[in-house]
């Protein structure tokens, strides 16, 4: 039976999502709720639905599950509203900045039994999922080093930044979740620094635009994360993971397939844009896993606890700046 | 106004276009047509739809346009009835294996001022596209030299080959097309080998597996083409354009993007695995340009003449092999 | 025992032989010829050796071989009055640009007993030669295609083209040479193409600019070569095999192995720019081959028959041109 | 003036730079030091020179310079002996293992006046200069962000580990000269992990096989560096360094530039084995401008200076991986 969804909040990744519903098989669109009424109307002109307010939604007998695509600073209330509403709920990355209200509403999730996913697109991205299956069938054998870049086209302006919780939680959060799915093992430490080199504005606002981080795990796997806000050539997202039998990478995304040779020298064109355009498969396959978790009853592949951990690496890395050492973990979780 | 379709025909193509009508704004699936009531079936089942006769379709008030998915055979007489019914007609390569009767066939089209759009998919490649966009803004200067390869990851069945009118017709015709539209001008001289290398059914059936071609223009720009039946690796499809200026060259589709190294060396996927998944994108944008050519009115993007001309040079690239001399293309043209 | 050479003429080509003699073991340069005093004495203060006149060098006790780079039309007497002379002989390409007089001249090694090898440089190049023993070692199966492509970076001077020989006995030759070394048996057939696009005063000068060839073997294998005097991207050389169970190809080499990536794309820099510094490795291989040969009385990798073949080819893509037909090579052998 | 080399140590780097002598214009191997007589003999058998004890070599007044490759733990008695005899010092890398050493060393090379170069044979790479060129003609814009992989084919044995210094001082001091060399300002601190993931006796040992460090500079430039004692794949070498306008990477070396496509995919061959095949012409190029350094009394591309700065990023990693946060590097230099 196809799960009828309801969308809250029409912004950019609320019309992906959107769309992506309507490209899934057993995904329906049936509400999209947005205060601005004019985005709620644009998202509808594009992809149908009726226009509801999120109480409506939640109080909809004919919504099965809903895309939160608020802002950060209401996802975890709604998370709650629609638990207890009996709806099964996807979330966009972060469910809070606070590591502890995450918690709370993963304890509320918990007691209603409600399905939750949280919004981590890459993991469905066909590439990193051929690499990640490389690894699986003992392509590289034991993992014991990732290295992710992930460079975003231009930086978002200050508006954006100082909502966002930080480079850390906005950004790095993306590859805090691909490294422990790469590493397949939880980390244990956490150290990063954080400059500012590609916008003033951004340090004034407090956050970093420009950071490395390295991650151990308990038996010594390492990862470094690479993030900038700058990247002249496109959305740059790369993964490396080299292990005991051999590496396996994943190239980037250009704009075409063409390369031009002459005097110059040999050019291809520049990378896709940005994530809309890089993961437009990965969020419709997404939807198509949450989809079937939903009506499977299983558990989705990117769940509450993992929407948790990478907020707690993010919290880590925070910290690391402001004291210079690597921080455990577990000095986070408590 | 959306363009109401019928498909002609529910095999392998006649699939891949109900897949695109689907896919495309402004295009709606109304009918398919097939003699074999399964495959009809299934067709309608996948992509919705009345199940019609092929004169039920034509004359239907609530059909605007047609896809010709039957075997070449019929080509010819069905664009005759659709165009005399006042249908627009997408009819797939070659209108018909004779020269003279696509000719016929398009006289009795001018006479009937219907659309026809023959089925030249590659010329809506994004990459082949953006290929050709690179060229007509000067990058590589003026056209001198074009290279094609096409190969196909194995040899269809004998009985396929016994009625498609041979490789040159069946296969390189697409090469012809792609030629002159790389080209710019028309081709005056064809010379071809072709040799029985893959399967020695193919031989003993009188067509060729293995071939090259060699086409020249009147101001001497010179174009190769070569065509297997074999390509252990996947779909090969490339094209490299070299100019006064430069060069410009289109990678393959490999089934992912990921390379692993290890002791054996680094190892990229195979190319994806036929003209199905490598001109999907492809064959939505040919129907949408054909959408488009009837909404507006306007000529094909690939005419009835696009496909008489490769049909010629198929036919010219034939006597090649049979007198071992550069054939001109006018002497086919008479 | 170290083979004392002389090099027979002191231009473009005899410099880069009397430097790859310097560089290999078991080879001395003993003497330098050149009419041209100060290009001996250009070489000899570069490489080394006595500057003698020909007659000298042939008449010398202390010379056990010698390298033919003296202008085409003298190659033959050359080879002659060497072979009788006692000396090994290394003789750039082609030996003669007349087929009769080439088989003149081997008749006369042979009959000396003097061993002659021909400057096909390319078989010893590393990349070439790894990709021929990829053929030898079954990676690929049964040679089936082989695609050549050959561009300079420009056009010679008219002057040089008028004693060259033209475009198929003077730059496709080498081609020739690669396409007999790949495929693994003779070629029957030769068709050919020449157009004049790159200067119009090498039309002028009888000679082609720009050509395409398509060669055939006995068992249906088919070999095509591309050729440009234009390659504005640096030297264009790049060698695909594909056969029953796979293809083969090789890269081409860059003046520098960075990439850069900013807004217009990725950008590596151009090929090396042309034979000397793409085959320098090629050379010092081929001279250390004919040290061994001498060395061991064995049979040069490159004789005086692969020599002859070659041109056979070429003065059969010339013939070809001008009839408009495939010419086989048992015509111009007679 | 030719320069009179004396190469100090005939085990595998000193026949590297015995080698290098060998082939650069203005330098001539006129003596060999090794207390294996074995050792010496089989390098003058290859190169030529005199057998001379250091001492000897030390008093001859025909050695304009030596080359120090003898075991680390002599270097610095080595300098201070021969910069007091007068004799210009090529030393390979550390100078020592222990910081003040170092600097007591330099002191005596300033003291005499001698010209000192410690050997980074990277800054010598064509590749890594071509990719150095365009940082300095402004393609990438200011320099940012800096990515170092290098990986080693296999862990060397436990004895060497032994007397390495540990892979910071051993291998990572490569990287931290680069680092210093791509940021073009010193670093302010180092922060760094180390696991044992290769080989359990290396950890036995006390040391790593796998590292990453983050290297930070006062204006929040950033580098990382990912060191591993294993790559299958062979001696993996890599750069990216981003900047404000794009970025710039080189790529690896392959032994030869073959693919092989078949139904496993598209395969090039492993890199190059270890660093005296990567680094041939790196070798060269460094023993070259060294030469240059000595005949124009002109201080060398790497210097005392940086020998003593690698040393202490090198020492300031391993405290950082003793203590868990980031060290300031003026807590090693005090």
């Amino acid at each position: 039976m196809a799960i009828r969804f309801g969308v809250l909040g029409a912004g950019r990744i609320g019309q992906v999502h959107a769309k992506a519903i309507s490209s899934v098989d057993g995904a329906v669109l049936t509400a999209i709720a947005d205060p601005i009424a004019a985005a709620a109307l644009a998202a509808q002109t594009a992809f149908g639905g009726d226009i509801r307010t999120i109480d409506e939604i939640a109080n909809s007998d004919d919504i099965d599950a809903v895309v939160i695509c608020t802002p950060t600073d209401t996802h975890a209330d709604l998370i709650d509203q629609f638990a207890r509403a009996g709806k099964a709920v996807f979330c966009e990355k972060p469910i809070d900045l606070n590591v502890n209200r995450v918690r709370e509403c993963l304890k509320t999730v918990e007691e209603t039994g409600a399905t939750l996913m949280v919004g981590f697109q890459r993991r469905f991205d066909p590439d990193f999922q051929a690499l990640h299956a490389a690894i699986d069938a003992g392509k590289i054998g034991d993992v014991e080093m990732v290295t992710l870049t992930s460079r975003d086209p231009s930086a978002p302006p200050v508006s954006y930044i100082e909502r966002s919780g930080g480079i850390f939680r906005d950004m790095t959060i993306h590859d805090f979740d691909v490294a422990r799915w790469m590493l397949g093992e939880e980390i244990e430490t956490v150290f990063a620094v954080g400059s500012n080199l590609v916008d003033p504005a951004i340090g004034k606002a407090g956050d970093f635009d420009s950071a490395n981080v390295i991650l151990t795990t308990a038996t010594g796997k390492q990862c470094t994360i690479t993030n900038s806000r700058r990247a002249t050539y496109g959305y740059d997202q790369r993964i490396e993971v080299h292990g005991s039998k051999g590496s396996v990478s994943v190239e980037n995304h250009r704009t075409s397939r063409i390369e031009i040779a002459n005097a110059d020298g040999y050019t291809r064109p520049p990378l896709l844009d940005f994530f809309m355009s890089r993961y437009l498969t990965a969020y419709a396959a997404e939807i198509a896993a949450f989809v079937t978790a939903v009506q499977t009853k299983t558990t989705p592949a990117t769940t509450g606890h993992d929407g948790l951990m990478a907020l707690v690496l993010a919290e880590a890395a925070l910290q690391s700046t402001k004291t210079g050492r690597a921080v455990k973990v577990a000095e986070i979780l408590g």
